[in-house]
């Protein structure tokens, strides 16, 4: 399923060992959805979806039921809400949003996907490897993973990761909301795709030519990281676990006192 | 060339694509040594060497001249003294010894050997793909990455590689003639092939089964991680650049108080 550059990545990369099948994608929208109405070829190896599109702002939220393997790239999204880990095949991802500082990965596979690739793989690049050597083939990346378990401890600490999702649902309905009630922002994504993690909006068309102040306004109030990605335009403000809610409360205030001023 | 066991691994993945000729070997004398006459075949696509072998004790201290691209594994002894990188057509090691934490790795190599390949090369592992993208093709290691440059100022404040050199020949040679000067304690290496970085030795036959009273001993002396590999026994102290004089005097002082008392 193609919703963005991560996934259309993962095409790339498997074009060179198979065929892939673009069975769902919302590239001709600029990826503002995720797509709903797709079958899933009985006949294919795997299935293969980024859950969350943090240049598009979108994310898949549910669980989906696949008859194939379903392979899904979680590196924006992890721990950000209880996932029905059973219904996956693998679960992979780099740590640097939810888990930890940039620097290790993390993978979750079942065991029967293992061993099936005829081809040669180097040693490095087969799971079994790490597995047997419980991630200690090669010496590992010690403080990235050390600091990943004081993340996984802190997530504990907060309640796990339903108090997680009940706190991400608040901090982007913040914002959501302060977006859908403005008259001149508006946010990008179909609204029941909209992401938890990174919230992606604009200037409504009549105050496009005010990007540029709000820009320089949210920066001289603090705000840090909010430009949108060249390919969406406009502003992103990401959420991740980390963030506080007070944070999203004070962009919020920013946006609220920009549009009171220039309205 | 086969020093060790990182030469062998880099022997068995070589083999996954191609035909690996063992140009020279010193397994048979469970790696004591670094094989000194043997001829690169003219038509080799490339020579690899190991140029620290941690778990023996050996290092190559020359640059070789090779009639083909020589590929060196320098991840043991990068930065330990001035090398004359045009000899080599790669150099590429992990960080963790001499550069900075485990988690990022190194690679030096020349521009004339990117591209040979013509089977397809996953874009993650393709050198071109890293170079292209300044070394931020992927969210990179940023906390390995600073404290490597931390190291690498440290390095310059130092006096640069020559003077590090200076003080890795003088905190080994420290050790070695303690060594030689023992009745009780002898090196596992060939000398003139004596690693600076790692420094093997063993206890004397009439002394063997004092090993596991000095290690309790050293231990109780404050030194530590000093056990050797099982495939060599005895002990192992590394000297890596990071290790200040101080401790290998320590060191010195503790066997030498250990053979006052039991020799």
């Amino acid at each position: 399923m193609n919703t963005g550059v991560w996934a259309k990545k993962a095409q790339k990369e498997a074009k060179a060992f198979g065929e892939v099948v673009e069975v769902a994608s919302s590239a001709d929208a600029n990826y503002t959805f995720i797509p709903k109405d797709f079958t899933i070829p009985a006949d294919a190896d795997y299935f293969h979806i980024t859950t969350n599109n943090t240049i598009y702002g979108t994310e898949l939220l549910k669980d989906l039921d696949s008859p194939v393997p379903l392979i899904a790239d979680m590196s924006s999204d992890i721990f950000s809400r209880p996932v029905d880990v059973s219904k996956y095949g693998v679960i992979y991802g780099g740590a640097q949003k939810n888990l930890g500082p940039a620097g290790v990965t993390f993978l979750i596979i079942k065991d029967e996907l293992l061993g099936k690739v005829s081809r040669y793989i180097p040693t490095m690049l087969d799971y079994r490897t790490h597995i047997k050597e419980g991630s200690m083939f090669n010496t590992p990346p010690v403080l990235p993973i050390y600091t990943s378990l004081m993340t996984l401890r802190w997530l504990k600490e907060q309640g796990g990761l339903k108090a997680m999702e009940k706190r991400n649902i608040e901090k982007a309905g913040l914002l959501y909301n302060a977006i859908d009630n403005s008259k001149m922002f508006v946010g990008t994504a179909n609204k029941e795709d909209r992401s938890r993690m990174n919230i992606c909006f604009v200037m409504q068309e009549k105050y496009k030519d005010l990007e540029a102040d709000f820009m320089k306004f949210a920066t001289s109030k603090g705000m840090v990281g909010i430009k949108g990605h060249r390919s969406v335009g406009g502003f992103r403000a990401s959420t991740y676990n980390a963030l506080p809610i007070e944070s999203v409360q004070a962009l919020v205030d920013c946006m609220a006192e920009f549009e009171k001023n220039n309205a």
